[in-house]
């Protein structure tokens, strides 16, 4: 199935995956779910969120609300994204109920293994849309009035990939009881614990938040330093400060995004703009990092003659899985203690818990412990240790 | 002739300029410059490159090489520019002139104003692009290669404004002996001085210089601190030592334009590369200085794991004024005792400089010092004392 997927998307400069939502790529790998679903007889039901479902339904079991257990992930990555984000949970999925047949397993509840759409918000911006959707955390109102880059409206987009889409909360989740997700790790916490396999406890809160810095603009060549009010210097001073609290406090703080104006050599800037993306072991930890951040920057602007405002574009609080889940997963299958662990970013497996369905995740070790990038990576050793994993969980949740 | 040009090309929202070369309302200003030639009886010629020159030719003033005494500015802005830089000296040329035939004043020499073309390089990049092409310090050649941020090369806007376009060497500087711009000083060393005029003794040397920063992309939720390998950091810590070692020396130095890859919130970028606008005394310093902010920012590019390359775009050596012609200008009329100053802007007059004309400047006070802004600013009292002066200095020169 790896040698199938490896090519599709790929860009020759960087060895990156560019597979956004409903482009051609996307839907090859869409296009390959399907086919993997009908070599394994799995009944293949889909959204009009662009959510797909292939269900393995063992003869005579009963159809129950809450029965039903659900795994998979996503097929679509970042621009320039790994392999591994999204597929390693598709591919690990089918894998695992080969690996149950293998062994006769015959479930007495369904199985389903999910293919969500547009985890990545790298087309539309909206992180997990598709999960979102269907769990009705988004609205078919809000997600109407997203457009890519181009300007191209979601349903147009799905339009064009041949969809005919009904958004909004599906009937797919209709019949499951639990959801486990499988994923490569995108940190380095299990190799420095020397674990193939790790079960997440949470997700850690996350905001997003704008920071205007306004000077005033100015000629670079004729204006003496101490003449100027220069939003860069207070700029660069914050996100000096950001890298020092989230190092003091052992958490994540990010300027990745700036904007200058008017962004010429020539001129002192009037404003910069520059994005802080923060991650905290708590609701309460984020809200202090972020006030020792804005609290930095305001006292330099003080000293620049400038003006900060902050704004929160996005904040999530924190998301805890399924304790008594978690726990069962981590000890009870053939030789393993996996350690159970929190990430910081986020997943569809997120937005299910946060809808109420009991959820854990599974991470695979990743050497590089680089995500979101050409060089993400996993052993295969370690991919195979995750498979029998899932394929353990999916065995005691579907007995 | 102030109230004429006052609305041309000004934005409501700013109360700034928006005049680049061939739109709509820089040829609205060069239409009002062709009138005023008229209604003085000026000789109007035109070269090639855009550049025009209304000649007062007393009756019986032989034409010999080199005895014409050229005065004149810009009419072009930068984006979002003041009412001043460029067309301050364009108008006090047109005043001068009124207040010699007030005085009955008849030139034995030809007393040109001149109008250069594109001095901003607000549209095609290439500062002073009009003197350069007609003393050759820009060839025909490079300047066709040069494109506005439509895609709108130099030659085709030219021709969509109804010119004809020659571009090289021109006829118009062969009569030129000397060279006067009057220019609304950028900075506030006149504030500082207490002196509505100044004249100029040099340009500072002047280098733009870009900064690769490179380092790792990575996700920004998951991607411990002590883990990256993150450009902005490098960077940032690099924008701050630039400013503190201009401090220091009394020079400038600017990040004013940046750009991040891939400029995502959510991740750590590969690449920030952001333009270093140096200025310093002495070409000397200036190399110093540069190597300073270079070594600082490698020293913290070794702590953060990143690289850093630096490439020089342009480097400007001092030009130096006719240093006899500044002593004449600055001591030589009613009244006046005007200081001697250095600008560390580029003008036009550093071009006819630098292409062996002797060459001077006269400086009217900024009471803001701010330039490049809506808010520059003269007085009108000084803009006067601005007229008499050019109109003394063009008297002695054209006795």
């Amino acid at each position: 199935m790896w040698q199938d997927l490896g090519p599709v998307g790929r860009a020759a400069s960087s060895g990156g995956y560019f597979r956004q939502p409903f482009d051609s790529a996307e839907r090859e790998c869409h296009a390959w779910f399907l086919q993997e679903c009908a070599a394994r007889g799995l009944e293949v039901e889909a959204d009009g969120n662009g959510n797909t479902v292939g269900w393995w339904r063992a003869p005579g079991v009963a159809e129950q609300p809450g029965n039903a257990v659900l795994t998979g992930s996503h097929l679509d990555s970042v621009l320039d994204g790994g392999a591994y984000d999204g597929p390693l949970g598709v591919v690990s999925s089918f894998a695992a109920i080969d690996v149950l047949r293998d062994r006769g397993f015959v479930p007495s509840r369904p199985i389903g293994v999910g293919a969500f759409v547009e985890e990545e918000g790298s087309r539309f911006g909206l992180a997990c849309l598709g999960s979102r959707l269907m769990t009705g955390a988004t609205t078919p109102e809000q997600a109407q009035e997203l457009r890519d880059r181009n300007g191209v409206p979601l349903l147009d987009a799905m339009a064009a990939a041949g969809l005919e889409p009904s958004l909004g909360s599906s009937a797919l989740l209709n019949g499951v009881g639990v959801f486990v997700e499988l994923h490569v790790e995108q940190g380095r916490d299990l190799v420095d614990r020397g674990a193939a396999i790790g079960v997440a406890s949470e997700i850690w809160p996350h905001g997003r938040f704008r920071f205007d810095f306004t000077g005033e603009a100015n000629h670079a060549g004729t204006t003496r330093m101490e003449d100027r009010h220069d939003p860069m210097l207070t700029y660069a001073m914050t996100a000096l400060a950001a890298n020092k609290q989230a190092r003091l406090s052992g958490e994540r703080a990010t300027f990745g995004r700036i904007e200058a104006v008017p962004n010429g050599t020539n001129a002192v800037p009037s404003r910069v703009t520059a994005w802080l993306d923060a991650r905290c072991a708590t609701d309460a930890s984020l809200e202090r990092m972020l006030a020792e951040i804005e609290g930095l920057g305001q006292e330099r602007a003080g000293r620049d003659g400038t003006s900060l405002s902050v704004t929160a574009e996005s904040v999530s609080r924190a998301v805890g899985f399924d304790a008594d889940l978690a726990r069962r997963l981590a000890v009870d299958h053939t030789g393993g203690d996996w350690p159970i662990i929190a990430t910081q970013a986020g997943h569809d497996a997120g937005v299910l818990s946060a809808a109420g369905i009991p959820t854990a995740m599974l991470f695979v070790r990743n050497p590089t412990g680089i995500s979101h990038s050409p060089a993400e990576s996993a052993e295969i050793a370690d991919c195979l240790v995750g498979v029998e994993a899932l394929a353990d969980t999916l065995e005691r949740l579907a007995e």
